[in-house]
């Protein structure tokens, strides 16, 4: 096992990687002290309550099961899980436990964040994505017809469990989006990664344990790096450090609200993303065409999407991204690489190569 | 006019409190160069939009009114906020307004809060309840129907305008309501100033200028400078300074809870509230009999009730109190006078005091 800290002062809180982790009852810390209720979804819970349950000696009413999916992350879900929570009547020193993936790790830390103005809560993800991705940096929230992650906060979870043993039931699409996120962290800060990532990509996707604990542990520690700089986004009117994690994700936004959040998992329009912006960071001539095209092929190797879904026009990227919340009054800013390894903050790039990249990925 | 600073490191802000301040753009500071959105409640909007408009230059896609009264502050008024800052695509560096009483101030902080995961707000308060308390300390949130203010968030304001003027058109039960709260400071923290008030409720009834921004910056400056040393109620598991805030409260919050936070006023509820808690400290010898009676006294002369609602028993007390947020663990902890103006949090108090205290005040 591994275990790194995200430094944030007295948000300060470990990651736990590696297998097995489960059923460690010392592992989740002062929870096991605490009034717990824990939320999680269908598939996992299949799968992995009935450990986390008996090692936290949770009973019937402390766990809410919640249909699987991307549909389930609205507000709607969040009445739901503030009336069970009142309904059971979790005191305000109780915590929640996010068990699952993305989905239930963000709506489960934004009702953590606003029941009773907030509790604290701890993270389980059960996705490579969100062992990489959504389980640091502490943002939390839910989707809005009008866009994805529209409602939300920062608040940071009091541990991390990523147990790789849960990938093993993992749905290979679902393997490969997480797969794209640590792709993103080589991209865009570390290019010896990179080239580690299309040695091991392989031993990745046939699960070699010490081979994701590996690219878990590099991909949080960059992460954790970044949002220990600038913990809310706020720097620089959000063009800051913090907004370099968002590589590829002003298109992949586009994508996910075009296909109504349901056709596309966020790491394959993650995927696609990426490509599109090492498209354009080649079109400005920051990086080199070969290089886009290494980046892209390491994507395909991973099972992911290269191109945006069938019928998605220039004008429909235009319009869904002008509602990013990376556009501060007016004026559209792209996560783009300067070079290899390296990816900056841009509202003055040159809009015709941002054309010329929107029709080449355009039907 | 005076200026009242809320020293919060980074999140300092000023109070402004004085007569026609609403028209003066200067006082609004950043916000006349922000993208606004302006949040308010029918009533509010009859007086006191026009001006506020013309000040802010505000088109008509700014600007949301909402029915007025308790029943707005819910996840459904939220949910409707969020689908207006969306639909007219408020972008994150913009700020919302607040101009109203409790609810509009609650409400749009909290929406301000989670909105793009925080944007800021600033309180323009037209109540006297919301001038003395809603609009320092950061709490916004919303009710269930399980609890008042059972979700919400601490989301610190940029400035408050607390316009005295605004107070003219205020019904008598609502001024009421906000005399409940400053009566309040003077006998958690000041027994000079429960004093001055004793000497001055005429003078504030009959809307005196000069009384009211005194009685206005008194309550703020209590208020403010115990939300400094405990700016999110964290301290000592939520028995640190800020609880001391909550005198009465917990009776109250029962109170509109068993009322459906439709038949009493806020600071209605607070008033009797207050009574018991006197009531409750005098039991058990921590302040005399008479000085129970004065805060007593003093509460009827403002027109506040002080009985609870006819037909509210002991055991209605019990279990609503039960799941106040002031509940660690399964141990009630209420705010008691350790002597008049010096408040304390005690779960260590003579349970049969409290019995007592409830039988008197029940039917």
């Amino acid at each position: 096992m591994d275990t790194l800290d995200v430094e944030l002062g007295p948000r300060r809180y470990p990651i736990h990687i590696g297998a097995g982790l489960l059923r460690q009852a010392a592992l989740y810390g002062e929870a096991t002290q605490r009034p717990l209720r824990l939320i999680t979804d269908e598939h996992v819970a299949a799968h992995y309550l009935p450990v986390v349950r008996e090692t936290l000696r949770l009973g019937d009413t402390q766990v809410l099961v919640l249909p699987a999916g991307e549909a389930t992350k609205t507000l709607a879900s969040v009445e739901r899980v503030m009336d069970w929570l009142l309904a059971t009547r979790l005191p305000r020193d109780g915590w929640l436990v996010a068990l699952g993936g993305g989905v239930v790790g963000d709506l489960a830390g934004f009702c953590a964040s606003i029941y009773q103005r907030g509790v604290d809560f701890i993270q389980i993800p059960t996705t490579l994505l969100a062992q990489v991705d959504s389980s640091v940096g502490g943002k939390t929230g839910v989707n809005h017809p009008r866009g994805k992650n529209m409602i939300g906060a920062f608040h940071q979870p009091r541990l991390v469990l990523a147990d790789t043993d849960t990938l093993k039931t993992l749905p290979p699409r679902e393997l490969g989006a997480g797969l794209a996120e640590v792709i993103k962290y080589g991209m865009l800060g570390d290019a010896a990664f990179l080239g580690w990532l299309e040695e091991n990509l392989d031993a990745l996707r046939r699960l070699d344990e010490a081979a994701l604990r590996y690219a878990i542990r590099r991909s949080c520690e960059m992460k954790a790096a970044i949002v220990a700089q600038d913990e809310r986004e706020s720097l620089a009117g959000g063009a800051g450090p913090r907004a370099l994690l968002n590589l590829g994700h002003t298109f992949a936004h586009a994508i996910e609200t075009y296909t109504h959040y349901t056709a596309w998992l966020h790491g394959e329009a993650v995927a696609t993303g990426l490509c599109m912006a090492a498209d354009l960071s080649a079109r400005l001539g920051w990086i080199s065409t070969d290089e886009a095209r290494r980046c892209e092929q390491l994507i395909a190797r991973a099972g992911l999407p290269v191109r945006p879904p069938a019928g998605m026009r220039a004008d429909d990227f235009r319009a869904l991204m002008s509602l990013d919340k990376k556009v501060a009054s007016g004026k559209l800013r792209l996560i783009l690489l300067r070079r290899l390894g390296e990816a900056v903050v841009s509202a003055d790039f040159d809009a015709a190569a941002l054309d010329a990249t929107l029709a080449h990925y355009s039907a």
